[in-house]
């Protein structure tokens, strides 16, 4: 079966506006069929995704008009799956995070494997601005993904961004031709295609049912913490200059027993 | 007694190395000076900087080549103090982090003030960097320093960036003809003079020791989490399409009883 | 005219469920009202927002069904404005980042002050989650909040975390018993009316347009960055010995000329 | 060759003081033992390392007493390299900052593989602090070490927190006791052996030099953006309402002819 990869294109412009992300997208798209790789695209604006807890979403009266479920029957069925999205306030789009808050509530291990649901799945992203945030957007949603089951390839971040401050952006901008982004763009299609054929040949065989087990054997199933509702006051002697506008902060013995750090 | 501005210029290259940031810091000190703000810059990475906890520092050992008390005696005689820093790494530089971790040891209450001893100060920020990162940076830099007592004018963060990917720095660019970086240069200025001058004139009244005082007739001294040692698993049915290449995950009916968030 | 507070409440939980952030924010309630604040709550997912750019949500058509609008009015006329938000994912919630993706989107100026729409507000955070990330969420929404005008006090984040590992909330483990959090919400409460107060007698005198217009002579209208299209190779001779399994890097001579920092 | 992790603990202690963080290494070590991985351990602050970029790296007058040709050295040998901190100031500690630096310098590719220098090994993180922050501290030290080449396996953050507030630390607070910590640190060490073996076996054979060429010919050498010198004002008829204290913005057809995201 082809190796799949899935985007999540996380504009906030619904079809058939068009997106600055898209392009990109595209770009990744057919890098990735030269190398076998099948791909899909999923336009989150478009859909509707309850923002709720699972219990809220199991209940069929809300099902009934709720996409995530087959989003993420579609996510489910892709080997690579990487987010694509702008930056908006510094900021991932609310589309994307919506996508990362639901991914985040499947954190509970599937019984026959003793893994996360994402296990054996490799990420990526995607990220467009005017300006700053790449590198935030992308180590949070790497991140969020990474605890869930995928494993992060080196180098799976592409991302285009003009100088300090809002202005025109990927499309006006002629992105296309920005040596940077199709440059890691590429770095990014090849690795994270090389480990979703790696994981598929070479299953991670952790189960963390067990790990569950052993670290219960050795732990305690409540946990009692000290709190200190004692003011803190300057201690120190050499601080004594340190008052505002002369005043001195009194000197004192007082210390810590124990290393903090 | 004039307003008074300190830089802390964290450049990693030492005197008299060519810094990218500091020709952004003397336009802000110019700028300051037509706002009658005396300035002074620290570059601190010509200077040693024990990294220790206070218990060490305290130590006349170490204090005789720690440089450290004359830096901090000089930011408690600023009024206004601005953290200016490249960015390495899409991190601040290294200097920078030394200054905040030295700042963030402070976290004790002036005893006759019942405050931190940076209570009335304002901070800023300013970043450089060659691509990607100061939100990020400034971000968390003002947060830390709100936590220590320091106010937090509106758009008091200067920053310079080039495009993504690694490129010449503010020099060789000419930054300085920047406009966002000339524009959002200005709103510190005046924003960092506005409310040093205001802070003076009004102190901060909160008395933080009556505070933890209260708290404290309301607060237990020792608390105790239930730890869920057992591992979740997934547990609805809708999940069951979502194995992977075909493997159905068991339903269950188990529930969370109470409110997550 | 009173001082006024406005929690925004991020819960995912629609009403009347109960929300563990909601207790939190009752206890501020209180504490602004013997300070003579009064106080409103907005439960942010029993609303309708669209998530979308101006243009769109100029559109009639979809106005109609949006309480956006709403909500921004209320927001405009708050003195104090705190985001309240669970942590889901290491993240704020979805609902929390759609307002904060709103607000961003307010990034102009108003014509006949020259400065941005919230200038003159000041803002605070609660956070509530089982265990990590409330200075992350912190430091990102009051940074946000700082570039759109608000003025951010000292010690304006209340939160409340259990230890590593989810867990149950703020409700099952009488948070409202947990020290730290009962004096950090003092902190908040004192410095937040204080500021809220101090701003309405002297508001902030900024002109944004005016140091637009001083920077916009200091600038150019267009950029160019020269681009390194060439791959920079592991050039010190001290690398030499770091290659795989033995394998030597070759030296080279080649330099940086300017400074990166 | 047996594999070989390498623990980078970096606690502000030197030796010999107790470090918090070094039982949580431990409890790695003898884990990674019984997988026949070996254990190094490296305590940075014990160690002098020069914060500086290359250049200044090369020069031989500084090299004479910089620990960083070894360390570096003993990480290129390493198959598993894991980064173990504290928590100061909600940040990781200044030593495992000043690693990351000098990490970050290493961004160029060694010519007769095509590759960073890091590809191929596999990157975790330790945290131990008293509150919050493991997340964030993790998600940055993970992402940057990606960039630089590192695999991320699932599940590679192991960290140890208290509840909210300044505390006792692992130590006195017995989190050698502690359930989630226990079980993430199997699920690290487990990942972290598996993909280690996985990729000696299985080389990535991405060439990055090849895919910069590709980048190169469909990509500009020098970038020009159009930079909006005008400033944007609120423009939008329900705005009117938002002004201060009854103030009317006033209303303006200009609109943004092109997508922003």
């Amino acid at each position: 079966m082809a190796t799949r990869a899935l985007f999540l294109n996380c504009t906030l412009r619904k079809s058939p506006s068009r997106s600055q992300t898209q392009p990109l997208i595209d770009k990744a798209i057919e890098l990735f069929r030269l190398r076998g790789v099948e791909s899909e695209v999923i336009r989150v604006i478009d859909h509707h995704i309850e923002q709720a807890y699972w219990e809220d979403w199991e209940s069929d009266a809300k099902a009934g008009d709720d996409d995530w479920p087959d989003i993420l029957a579609r996510i489910m069925s892709a080997d690579i799956v990487i987010i694509a999205t702008p930056i908006t306030g510094g900021m991932c789009s609310s589309a994307a995070h919506v996508i990362l808050e639901k991914l985040s509530l499947l954190d509970e291990l599937v019984e026959d494997r003793g893994q996360f649901a994402f296990y054996g799945r490799v990420a990526g992203v995607i990220v467009t601005g005017a300006e700053d945030g790449a590198h935030h957007v992308a180590s949070r949603i790497l991140f969020l993904m990474s605890r869930l089951g995928f494993t992060i390839p080196p180098n799976c971040e592409t991302y285009w961004l003009g100088p300090a401050g809002t202005g025109p952006g990927y499309i006006q901008s002629h992105g296309e031709r920005h040596f940077h982004t199709n440059k890691v763009l590429r770095y990014m299609v090849e690795n994270c295609t090389f480990f979703a054929r790696l994981l598929e040949r070479n299953p991670i065989p952790t189960d963390l049912v067990r790990c569950a087990e052993e670290a219960r054997a050795e732990s305690d199933s409540e946990v009692t913490f000290k709190v200190n509702v004692h003011t803190p006051s300057l201690r120190y002697r050499r601080v004594q200059t340190f008052g505002p506008k002369g005043a001195a902060a009194p000197a004192s013995d007082a210390r810590d027993p124990e290393p903090v750090g």
